[in-house]
């Protein structure tokens, strides 16, 4: 498996705007396990989104799938810019949805 | 709901006991919607554990299950200390279980 966390920054007033975007582009993704995406704590502006696949390769084709490029393409408007950025390779645990 | 992500080091050669020993403390906590453990990517020491909860109630209450509290006291001799530790709110995705 394939694991993701990281954090984006929406323009000030956009992060609800952003958060539905990337919502949006959550669903139906070939291998993905589990796709969470939230608002910071800490700052107003930030949301981030934990993401765990079955394989890296699935996180690089979902990249390309039409419907999720067409969300990023809307969503890069309201992006200010990108927090920490961490990978991991997880090994298990609870809701993780079976794989495609 | 709420969520965390949080970097755990192991002790040199104690990370896969670590992770068996998160793996098995995720088991049966009310409130829990999301539970993955993994191995950093770049410090083989690290885990990285994120969470989603309920509500942040759950997740301290969670803390007080005996069964929790027991794993917590064997995982400790395994623990070198923390890294990065990140709170959001969680407002959906993919793989989060129903709550109970």
């Amino acid at each position: 498996m394939y694991g993701l966390m990281g954090k984006m920054i929406a323009k000030p007033g956009q992060r609800d705007a952003l958060l539905a975007l990337m919502l949006e582009a959550s669903t139906d993704m070939p291998g993905c396990r589990s796709y969470v995406v939230g608002r910071d704590i800490e700052n107003a502006d930030a949301i981030w989104v934990t993401e765990v696949w079955a394989s890296k390769a699935h996180h690089a084709a979902s990249l390309q799938i039409p419907e999720v490029r067409a969300v990023i393409q809307r969503a890069m408007p309201l992006i200010a810019g990108f927090g920490e950025r961490f990978e991991m390779e997880p090994v298990g645990g609870v809701g993780l949805r079976d794989s495609d």
